[in-house]
């Protein structure tokens, strides 16, 4: 039994075009309608061929639809939840794929207060960005959060749950505000700071942007994969979510001056019993399949 | 022409036993020696059989080498140097691969005011540490700065030069503190950014270890694998350069403060204007070969 007969996504990038291709690969008889709001979007998206039909406006492509799924930067919700109002069909359930989930919801309902919405957030991407970017097996193995208001029908979580299991995912449901906690420190803090450390380093003077290239290997190259991620997107994220980014900075912050100070003192156990602590959480990550246990990610070493 | 003969090499983790496969692979007629403090790697490096021999001290391993390289943590270059003195042949060169340079040197010369030094530093390396880790391909296409006094013998310089070249390195010559400065920030600042954010991670109260690592996908996962690196090695480093480490720690905190501003006012110019610069820097290292270009660094979807 498929959870939905014709799917609609809205926002033809990296997860709106992974979406699309996972559907094909495990659920063929699935209709799918895109739409993207840039033209140029629209017609890679038409030659790429990841769709049944690519509509030129929102509300077009949702007319038929029984499941609508939002794969737009987050700062961009109202808008698109305002132009798909009229056509949004009675009984089609509407979510997205937003990595903050409070201000999401609060924007959905605000235009559907008696429809159901169930908001959902695959944890998973790469750091490139586009139609050109997805990928059928993206979500295999990642987590999938929902985060239905309280007041949601049981039926249609249990629907888009099955959806996202049949994509690969494995499914947790959650409270928006907590999601939002969570992922401030999962997500949105580790962006924050690469973003910031790539900065820091292109702006030095003693030392040319042409050494911070040649030497990255040490250690700086693993933060500039993901400070390579979608500006607007990421943009919207903080914006959106930012007390709990500004919760998570402040501790953050705290703790790196503490490391700050042992290593101005010579404390060196300080530092040790921290390192030391730290393995064991890279461990669990491995263990439990959320990272590549291979050196270096499993980079290819030539 | 091989640039040595005879090579030992002292402290048999990542880098030495990779610096002995990859010697093997290029260099088969080099008679390599080697040795470890601990008696449990000495052991294990005999069944592996990376080197033609295993001493049981320092002076053993050195009597008949032509090129001396110590491959142990910074803080443990000093009481190295002062065993094998006594050992160490007067027209050996002595050389190391330690990440902070100035100190290295120092100690170095203390113990061997007239002696060939030319220290080494090959940015390389993975997240594992032991002879186990060890293999020959760890250096190709990585660059190797060498941080010579000023009053080093040239012959000298070349022959190091091109006993890294063979084990498929770059080389760059390079002022000691301005190597410290350098990595730094393409370095041990990173290093340091994940320790902490690790560490902050796991000590809060609101989200479970358990969902830290669940929903590590979303970019917390990157930073773990520098942050399980050898908390021995990064004590060190920290301790021993800490005036550039504390340098580049300040700046990069001015300008997470800065960020820190613009996401609790809402300026989403300055965090998109930030986030689109950082975009280029890992176009350009992807360019230069100093990572691999593919998605999530090429890890596997299965």
């Amino acid at each position: 039994m498929l959870p939905f007969a014709r799917v609609s996504i809205i926002g033809l990038g990296l997860i709106g075009s992974s979406i699309a291709h996972a559907v094909r690969a495990t659920m063929p008889t699935v209709a799918l309608v895109g739409h993207d709001a840039d033209p140029i979007v629209r017609a890679r998206a038409r030659e790429l061929g990841f769709c049944d039909d690519i509509a030129d406006s929102v509300g077009a492509a949702v007319t038929d639809a029984d499941l609508v799924v939002l794969c737009v930067p987050v700062g961009a919700i109202a808008k698109v939840v305002g132009e798909l109002a009229a056509d949004l069909p009675q009984d089609a359930i509407l979510s997205d794929v937003g990595s903050s989930k409070a201000g999401v919801l609060a924007a959905m309902r605000e235009h559907f207060p008696d429809r159901q919405i169930v908001p959902a957030h695959p944890v998973a991407g790469t750091e490139f960005s586009g139609p050109d970017a997805g990928f059928a097996t993206l979500f295999k193995g990642r987590w999938c959060i929902l985060t239905p208001p309280g007041d949601a029908d049981p039926a249609a979580v249990v629907r888009v749950s099955t959806f996202w299991e049949r994509l690969g995912a494995q499914v947790e449901i959650m409270d928006a505000k907590h999601h939002d906690l969570v992922l401030a420190v999962t997500s949105h803090l580790p962006h924050l700071i690469a973003y910031t450390i790539v900065g820091t380093a292109s702006d030095l003077e003693e030392v040319t942007q042409s050494e911070v290239i040649k030497y990255s290997a040490g250690g700086f190259r693993d933060f500039t994969r993901i400070a390579a991620s979608d500006p607007t997107m990421w943009r919207d994220v903080f914006l959106s979510n930012k007390d709990a980014v500004l919760e998570m900075l402040q501790r953050f912050t705290e703790d790196l001056t503490a490391l700050q100070r042992a290593i101005r003192w010579g404390d060196g156990d300080t530092l040790f019993e921290l390192f030391t602590r730290t393995r064991a959480v890279r461990r669990s990550i491995v263990e439990q399949g959320q990272d590549d246990g291979s050196a270096d990610f499993g980079r290819a070493h030539k």
